[in-house]
């Protein structure tokens, strides 16, 4: 099969995370390494970076720095949350699926994950689910958890937002992003940060990095005063708390700088779009929909799967379907792109 | 105050945790900044990072990395607890009091924390926890977990810990040993690490990386065949599986190359047997002990302390005691040193 | 509405835990009386209850009393999982929906549940469910829990639990049953205990009492060797370890006499019967399905639901659907029905 | 041994929760068996007894009924407490050492446990362990639970507890008592429940049932506004929720009806007197000290004490102390005392 396909661009599509460290971060890292600095955040990159999420945000937001997405996740919900409450999701939401049960593990909380064909959840849905409100023998929904962008590449509109966000404050719920691609989703509504998580009525944010070109690192924005009173405690009991703090916060500076996080998404999404247009050519390529974000979804043969997985490994997202995902990445090429599609091209018309 | 004291050598005796990135390891980082990598530890430096431990042992160890060292101790310890068993630990251990309640929280289960005057734990306080051992009504000791060097600078001879080994094994206990220090320790007994935690009998390592010169990541290492079996899902319920894990590795793999790690440790180590020789002149000062690895404990007039800690700052060990430590890293020099001591003492002269 | 209906039945078609406790039952606990009897279950009557449950079974399984339902499902599913395993479950069960996220806190695990429309969980469904398998981003299936009889009032044939427990067994998988009205299942089914639970391969069974004519108190009865193992630890940390525990004990002793459960249970599955045959002609009331135990749902029309429930107390089942669920108990007589079935007609009547 | 011992009053001073019911209680677990009683505390029952809590604490205290007593402490706990917090205890509690670690399993927190020969915590002992508030690295102090009387059969002075009181109060935490024998303290102190517990400013306390003649049962009293918020969820949460409550309830109403409580608590506390006075007749047995409640501990000698317990169980407390524990009961008599003084002076002549 390798004869037939050009050389491989590797991995280079299957996930975001797959991607290396953009050089500007890893600019800032090694910048950042001058003598001591104290420890757990009582720094200046700390002070920095924070100063600079709420320059963007437009609000005296609570900024804490995490690990890694789940940990944001985890320590962003637990400081909403009592045990005995509920957290509403998708059923394809990344606390669901993919976190190996760290959120119910961690809050105590059940998550109860509605179908959705788009991955996004509508208010009829949340209000569906508080009709057990008072009886003690039910868990009490606390938390609306969405993704934006979502797992399956789709969008919020600002205004879909806002109407969760509404019938959420209306019965006592509040409202959760998880943002691991939210730069993806503010490049692609062409939009800025305040109008899509702050005027629409987000409670609590975690801002996704490690998709977005750095190395390691998530943020938990707090975006309403009073959430936020405990979670120093929550991050360290969650074991979420770097101790050499001024390397993640600095990463996050160099992203937040001159809109790096937007290029870098919005150049993700173009990668996307022209990857979409070029496979939509190929004979026995489906691509599911036009992509809003970094991710195209494409029905594939499966006679072809092995081959096409062996010379550029991608991850299968729908067995039963035959669907399969391919990533963009803030350093993904045109050229990447055109012998990836040339090579499938060859490697599905060698299979039909 | 500042006037009498020479220019401050700001915060380096606080922590080796406020210490920067060996330089090695920086280079590292960013050697491994090329190209896309699968995510999670399905890459190249994951697999030469395990490697290297291994050989390091001369056991086929189960290696895997995790953020910190708070997260690699609960996955650690995870591992080996069903909730209704206990650890039994040092009341000065790290995962007693300094990790936020995180070891409770996540195992579910209680530490037993015994007293000691130099942070070490005997055999005869394991077996006097065991009385009730098979009764339903008490918590079952599982888990010994010791800290090597300990958080009081002291160092356990491999033949204490094989005793303690010993009398785990005897009465269906395992080993934890918190390794966060674990190089100086090493490195203090001019000793290897198959001599001090293989051939001793421990069952699992967490081998500390951040207090050695890495930017962040531990390694858990499980030394004992069936530990570990499900060791995978529990790192990532723990929210301590990198995504870009070969930056983790990539660190680690420069860290074990040419006995960097124990480099780094020996020099931190004998910066603080200068630091305390030069120290025990100063009038008003008391050291505490000889350092046996790289921290020094010392106890300073109580008039002084204010001003000291402006000039310079350290932590107070324990107010009541009037008790301060001071830490040596890998990258302290000796004019760090004979700075930070001139400075001492002329602070202390001037508040006597 | 009063004056036109029969005298109130009160809530006699609430539940069957708004019953009493049988007259053999109460006589039970009052000649346990006598003396002291070590706690904890060190006594004769534990004993003896065991060993009937063992006879009753044909196999020497393990028998753990617990104060209630809910307490016993924890233990028994707490026994068989660790934390990033998952439960499989119908949508309706009672683990999912009623125990305010009760084993999710406790055991830590994912709820993954299904629907169904009989509430009842067929094979297909979980094999659906394993694809995940061995993935550390997943929770890992390793219980499937059925209702039997199902919250819905429906049966499993033994040979549905049967396939169920193969479709577990070949792929590592345990099978439990949360039998809190399985008397109403085995005598609805004219079989016995081994040819339900036993001989189809059942793993853990939690035996329900209260809603048979108990005061308190349910049994977790592990029907494979290995399984329990832990289970004193895991009953006292769940706090369910009743301490004067002859009066659980004694109490079932005297449900196990004389087939005593399977007569209350047979009783209360024909008093169903007639209630069901009975309501059929009642214009303006739809029996959902002929009853197959003690359940009897229907819909009734949404402008006499007020009047009937303030004459008479019954729990609605599903708003949407004017659905509801009038349950028969041990205690249940033809007169009651009668009367009631005479009280709803007219009331209905009277709302049309 | 048996033939020089006269007959042996069997594990009569094993302990209180092997004594059986008293019998107005069973009377009125028999007089509650009539007809259909709403499930879950909807009944008038409950009603009844929660407003004789009421009406005996003097405050409008929200009271709810659990199983048993560690369900009562793990959900009178966890209604104060966030899981990054924790609880300051004697090492001798009963929630440090009785309950197989339910309380840092269901509330995640860290029990803080101080030593204290006499059971009893002081003021001083909890302020020494508020050094770390406001330290994100130490859980954080937030429950001081006391017993009272204690595990070691001491009482509290109501000036003791408001002392204790005051100290939690001026600092942020609350004071929780476990009384499991909070019967006995009252009466031992001659004084009334509002005295030792209203006044001296408790927050909540665990009324313990079964020890003073209950079946089961155990009642947790908020004694402060806003404490209560959620505990029903909690409870719930805590599978400690009797579904036939009435039952319970029927108990307490009994137990609080013409004192019975203070006059079953009063005679165990009197036989108790009685024992320790014949006792310290005996040559070979060394009664600690003059019991204040209605336990009695003695020294006996190592020689005799498997002729003692085989003919007469009762425990050991601490085996290389030689130290015993004698329990009397509501339903102890001066002829149990008496016969089994004598019976232990034989046997303990016979083994000199």
């Amino acid at each position: 099969m390798r004869a037939v396909a050009p050389e491989a661009p590797s991995t280079l599509f299957a996930s975001d995370n797959a991607a290396g460290v953009h050089p500007q971060v890893l600019a800032a890292v090694a910048a950042a390494n001058v003598g001591h600095a104290m420890a757990y955040g009582a720094d200046p990159w700390t002070d920095r970076a924070t100063a600079r999420f709420r320059e963007l945000l437009g609000v005296d937001a609570e900024v804490l720095f995490t690990w890694g997405g789940t940990g944001a996740n985890v320590v962003g919900l637990q400081c909403l949350l009592a045990p005995w409450q509920a957290v509403i999701c998708a059923e394809s939401a990344h606390i669901a699926v993919d976190e190996c049960g760290a959120p119910e593990r961690f809050t105590g909380c059940k998550l109860i994950d509605l179908p959705s064909a788009d991955g996004k959840l509508r208010p009829e849905q949340v209000l569906e689910q508080l009709h057990g409100l008072g009886d003690q023998h039910h868990v009490q929904p606390r938390v609306v958890s969405i993704t934006q962008s979502t797992e399956l590449g789709t969008l919020y509109q600002p205004a879909e937002i806002a109407a969760l966000a509404d019938a959420c404050h209306a019965n006592g719920l509040l409202l959760h992003v998880d943002g691991a691609r939210i730069a993806n989703a503010v490049a692609a509504l062409g939009s800025d940060l305040p109008s899509v998580v702050v005027e629409t009525g987000v409670d609590v944010l975690t801002f996704g990095g490690t998709k977005n070109g750095l190395m390691y690192g998530e943020a938990v924005l707090f975006l309403r005063p009073g959430l936020a009173e405990h979670a120093r405690f929550v991050r360290k009991q969650a074991a979420q708390l770097p101790s050499k703090m001024r390397y993640v916060a600095a990463q996050f500076e160099a992203l937040l700088a001159d809109d790096l996080w937007l290029r870098n998404a919005a150049h993700a999404n173009a990668m996307a779009r022209r990857l979409a247009e070029q496979a939509t050519e190929v004979a026995g390529v489906g691509v599911v929909r036009s992509p809003e974000v970094n991710a195209v979804f494409v029905h594939l043969p499966r006679a072809a799967v092995e081959a096409l997985t062996d010379w550029s490994f991608f991850w299968e997202w729908d067995a039963e379907a035959d669907l399969f995902r391919w990533m963009c990445s803030f350093d993904t090429t045109e050229d990447d792109i055109d012998r990836f599609v040339r090579g499938v091209a060859e490697i599905v018309a060698a299979h039909r």
